[in-house]
């Protein structure tokens, strides 16, 4: 299954409702390998990377290809999926001839979404790790949705330069724009917020609003929990284990504000709809 | 500087011309760390991330946060930029009471984008890291580049579904689709391609575009290489790093591909553009 289906509310031009929506599926793979040292095979995880379910063999293989571990077809004895069904683990057993040691030993900086999760019951983990932040009771209303997006037009400038960066915004209650970073990279926007929010002695951020001009994935709601944020919306869409990383944390997730629009994920009681 | 000047050539409803673009910066940034073990100071390389330069203090910060390696700002003694002009090191000296040796075998899947590289110098190491393929002489030609955006929009299921996925597409010389993956990562995307690729046996990729529906960074880039790409083509924009690694390792990178126009960034020579 390559997406998810979610109940939500559905804000548009005043009218809520409730509705059905298809989410782009997002889950740990966990990437095993079987490898030759001397006379004895020897078992390793590799890596956990957060992707869309289906082709796991195929991202396996591509992986360790792209990352110089394998050459060819021929380095391979062997690509399957193990554990339960649905899977989210690949074993891939090397040929005799492939140096895996000498791999790691040649490439100490290799890239790597090790985050450690693997299923359902590990984003309880996460819930665990998250810093407890004092329960607030605020509420925001569709106006406040509404200018969101103008605040990232009228603050982005390497955006209007280049069209090829995203910006996080950090917005007060009363709807004041606090800080706005930008960077290529949507979880390194989101972490120079942090980071300044940090510097500035504002944590935690439980009574912002955090704004991504991005999509939104289960990266982005375990670093915004881990500063106690309690609310992030943004432009794009959000994944599957974003949806389910935010109902299990209590933080509210708004996605798709665009315009007089946005989707309401999760945490619908922060939002006051009434007109 | 949060963007960067290069000259390339524009595509347009059969109309070329040369133009000056500004693509959104893309560089490693190096956080390093001080910290304390029983009674003496420890230096550490925390982590190499790709980064757009500017806010570098914040965003090595906020990655300390949002990892849970500092709680607040009373954790850290001291953070700067070093090295040389423009920088792309941190340095952050913790305080005495973080243990940062516990937090590492806490969390020994740290989410880190470590590439190991850092700085021009490494792109050319890049170069040297890649598999050396045979040079080829194909060219393709405006009909070709204008047909791509057609083959994702007829064969992307998830994307119509939820309109949160990334597609990778490979693309033989006469315009037809290999293979097509999704993910809601990019690079997950291409190491879909990629595997596959390698387990159909159609390694080196040096007959064949890649066409990605969404930016092209450098990762994607340095994947593509592996598998002896030669030429690159995506939707979104490019940054930086991409279109300098692009050119060291003589890859022809092509984006802003829709309608009936495109941006040539690296490789002009195979496009054949005339009328």
């Amino acid at each position: 299954m390559t997406f998810r289906s979610f109940e939500i509310k559905r804000y548009k031009n005043g009218i809520v409702e409730r509705a059905l929506d298809s989410i782009a599926a997002e889950e740990p793979l966990a990437i095993r390998l079987l490898h030759w040292r001397k006379d004895s095979r020897h078992a390793e995880n590799l890596a956990v990377t957060m992707r869309t379910p289906g082709a796991d063999k195929e991202l396996a293989i591509g992986l360790l290809l792209t990352e110089g571990v394998i050459q060819n077809a021929s380095d391979i004895v062997e690509v399957r999926s193990i554990g339960t069904d649905p899977s989210n683990e690949v074993l891939v057993e090397l040929a005799r001839s492939v140096d895996f040691d000498e791999w790691r030993q040649r490439r100490n900086g290799f890239v790597s979404s090790s985050c450690g999760v693997c299923g359902k019951a590990s984003v309880e983990q996460i819930a665990q790790a998250v810093p407890q932040t004092a329960a607030t009771e605020w509420r925001v209303n569709a106006e406040f949705m509404e200018a969101l997006p103008a605040i990232l037009d009228t603050h982005q400038p390497t955006f209007h330069q280049t069209g090829g960066v995203h910006a996080a915004a950090l917005v007060s209650l009363d709807g004041q724009l606090v800080s706005l970073f930008e960077d290529i990279g949507r979880h390194n926007a989101l972490d120079k917020v942090m980071g300044a929010s940090t510097l500035a002695g504002l944590l935690p951020l439980n009574r912002h609003v955090v704004f991504m001009s991005s999509r939104s994935s289960f990266e982005l709601i375990q670093k915004a929990a881990m500063a106690g944020v309690q609310m992030l919306a943004s432009v794009g869409g959000p994944s599957s284990l974003a949806v389910e990383t935010a109902r299990t944390l209590g933080i509210t997730l708004v996605s798709f504000v665009r315009e007089r629009r946005f989707n309401v994920y999760s945490g619908d009681w922060r939002l006051n709809l009434q007109r």
